[in-house]
């Protein structure tokens, strides 16, 4: 089954918008079998509404409209529908009574407005919304499927999860789809696509992208099969090659973020860590405390941004800065050594650098970042050169340092 | 005059992926005074692009097409649109030439496919593509403009401003349409909406529109007239009666980030700052420094997650820690000014809280944050609840830091 989905409202075509309800639903309805085939986004704006809608039932057996719900004159989905369909609207009592206990609730009058939401068309089912007032509809008409639901992603979400989903999964005969991700890092997308492009150009299906996403690649593996079963199966044999080639630069293959797998490691292995961050300025620490239960490996750190603080919170000798520059091989050992003995922590990790766009010369230049790592093995240092801007030097620094800690405690 | 986008490319249909070259095109199409009314997102496919084309032409006079003009098969926007306007394509020669030097330079040998992109329908303008291989194309048809330009950003936005502006502005008849954005801290929305309600609803030009973004309120208001002068006249007058209601709430009408206005305080009264942060884990440093120039004011701090760094490095007395907990009002001053101290900064901040989703109790549940902030004037504690999840509670605790700081700062 073809889907296509409208999504309507004038908010949606400012420059500050953009429509990511149709990412949710072409998510869920691909996993059962059923693929959007065409996105319009449209203001609230009768007649091009009625055009749109009208196009699309002219191809697709499935039409999703989310917005356009509300109580207000500009939300037009139920009105523009029924007109379309030639089905009259009608008042549900059911619906009506729930709009009145909402609004005597919060302590509010409803006004004739509201009454509107309490309408549909004759013949559609109302579909319960647990987070606001809209209900959503659901139309059978001359073998096409229209869903109308609400724009706020915390009503249609919910909605479409319990009371469509099940619904399509009844009615959707095609093939059901199933997808894979594969994060890697350490190597350029240009060289990851030519090491496994001899690997998965056989395959049709799985189709196979890759994507750069910040600060790793993404292998995106999408199969069809008649069963879950079936499509994962093909997923499996395609995923299984290609981590063979690319080895241990694969560090997720179920969607985990760098971070959440070097916390899983630490976690593993009873590590605790501490942190001492110069150019990165907080991003390492951040990315390592997004997750719950950080504090099971994460002891905390030094944001040491100035020279003296780098002396005084990570215990950098002043003779070193000195000597070296504070973004220096030396003064990175010195930060991990230091943060490590300072916090008691198993791994001790050190970043410093000059994300720019200002602070670089000749000898040091923007994007020059020298990331250190110590623990009872010793202490090692790396040195890179990222390109870009400032918020990309930071952060495939942190990127380079979550690598770094994954390889030690792998290991 | 009214535009639509047509977004071509499979790609754009999968979970993964949104179209975000319309939001700069509409961004810059507005500024010349064209709406963009309609925006469609098709995958390639001969006859779906076909429909949604012919479709367009049937109401919009600027019909701007992204994608698809690669060398490749699935690259169809070039022999559709000639087919659907009934055009010819013709090879130019000195597209034909321009590619050859690429390739050469590239040292790659030129495909008969990538001869393809030597073509454009007949009585059309190539347009040079300073970033890729593929020129984009304007055709003037009928009294309809279509453009086609390639996919990837790089090549689209300079090709845009470079070679379609201009043309456009010489054409567009239309008003210009101008911006402004006040962003709004320390009231929710429905507070927001409800004092400047009776100040902008009787304006149908500037039109506003309330938005919840990150952590701050955001009023947008939209002029047309027809001079940049005009509409930025009516922009003034409106902005200026609602800067003057919401008075200090307004932290920005120019659209800096509430940390730029924090940084640009503390840079103009010389002030140094550091931070002791536990439950945002280096969240409120991280924002601190992602604009150039933040090692003016900004020292570093301590990232005391855990206990015994709360003591070690902000210097918090462990007594305090054992008779309130971390997550108290007497451990937040102990950090604000034991950061102060241990650093020498001129303000102390602190952030304690417990950002969840475990860790609650029913004295201190998740979302409860105290933020304190020390400087040579005494010290100060606020005690939050913020709602939300783990992510939304260490936003919003950031936010409030932030905003304790610009108050102090700017008086």
């Amino acid at each position: 089954m073809d889907a296509e989905i409208i999504a309507v409202g004038s908010e949606l075509l400012t420059p500050h918008h953009t429509d990511t309800n149709s990412l949710f639903l072409t998510d869920k309805l691909n996993q059962v079998g059923i693929e959007v085939r065409l996105k319009t986004i449209v203001g609230d704006d009768r007649e091009r509404l009625a055009s749109v809608f009208r196009a699309a039932l002219g191809r697709s057996k499935l039409i999703i409209l989310t917005g356009g719900l509300g109580p207000t004159e500009d939300d037009l989905n139920r009105e523009v529908v029924a007109q379309v369909l030639a089905l009259p609207l009608r008042e549900v009592p059911e619906i009506r009574l729930r709009l009145e206990r909402v609004f005597k609730r919060l302590g509010r009058t409803m006004s004739e407005n509201n009454l509107r939401q309490a309408q549909i068309p004759e013949g559609a089912v109302g579909l319960e919304n647990q987070n606001g007032t809209a209900p959503g509809i659901w139309i059978e008409h001359e073998g096409v499927i229209v869903l109308l639901l609400p724009g706020p992603p915390r009503e249609l979400e919910p909605m479409f999860e319990s009371a469509c989903l099940p619904r399509l999964i009844s009615l959707a005969v095609g093939d059901r789809i199933r997808t894979r991700v594969l994060k890697v890092v350490g190597l350029p997308e240009s060289e990851v696509d030519q090491r496994i492009a001899p690997i998965y150009k056989p395959y049709a299906n799985p189709a196979t992208t890759i994507l750069a996403v910040s600060g790793s690649i993404e292998v995106h593996l999408r199969a069809h099969a008649a069963s879950e079963e079936a499509a994962d199966a093909l997923l499996a044999e395609l995923a299984d090659k290609i981590e063979l080639d690319l080895g241990d630069h694969v560090f997720s293959a179920h969607g985990e973020t760098l971070e959440e797998v070097v916390g899983m490691f630490l976690g593993m292995k009873e590590k605790t860590l501490a942190v001492a961050e110069s150019c990165t300025g907080g991003l390492l620490a951040e990315r390592l405390t997004r997750a719950p239960g950080s504090s099971n490996f994460f002891l905390g750190g030094a944001l040491c941004y100035s020279d003296a603080l780098k002396t005084r919170l990570a215990g950098v000798a002043p003779k070193l800065l000195e000597e070296h520059g504070a973004v220096s091989k030396p003064v990175a050992r010195a930060m991990a050594e230091g943060i490590r003995k300072n916090t008691g922590a198993a791994i001790g990790v050190g970043i410093t650098g000059i994300a720019g766009p200002d602070g670089g010369t000749p000898e040091k230049p923007v994007g020059l970042v020298f990331v250190s790592l110590a623990d009872e093995r010793g202490t090692q240092v790396r040195e890179f050169r990222f390109p870009g801007d400032r918020a990309r030097v930071r952060l495939w620094a942190t990127q380079a340092a979550l690598e770094i800690i994954r390889r030690r405690v792998r290991s």
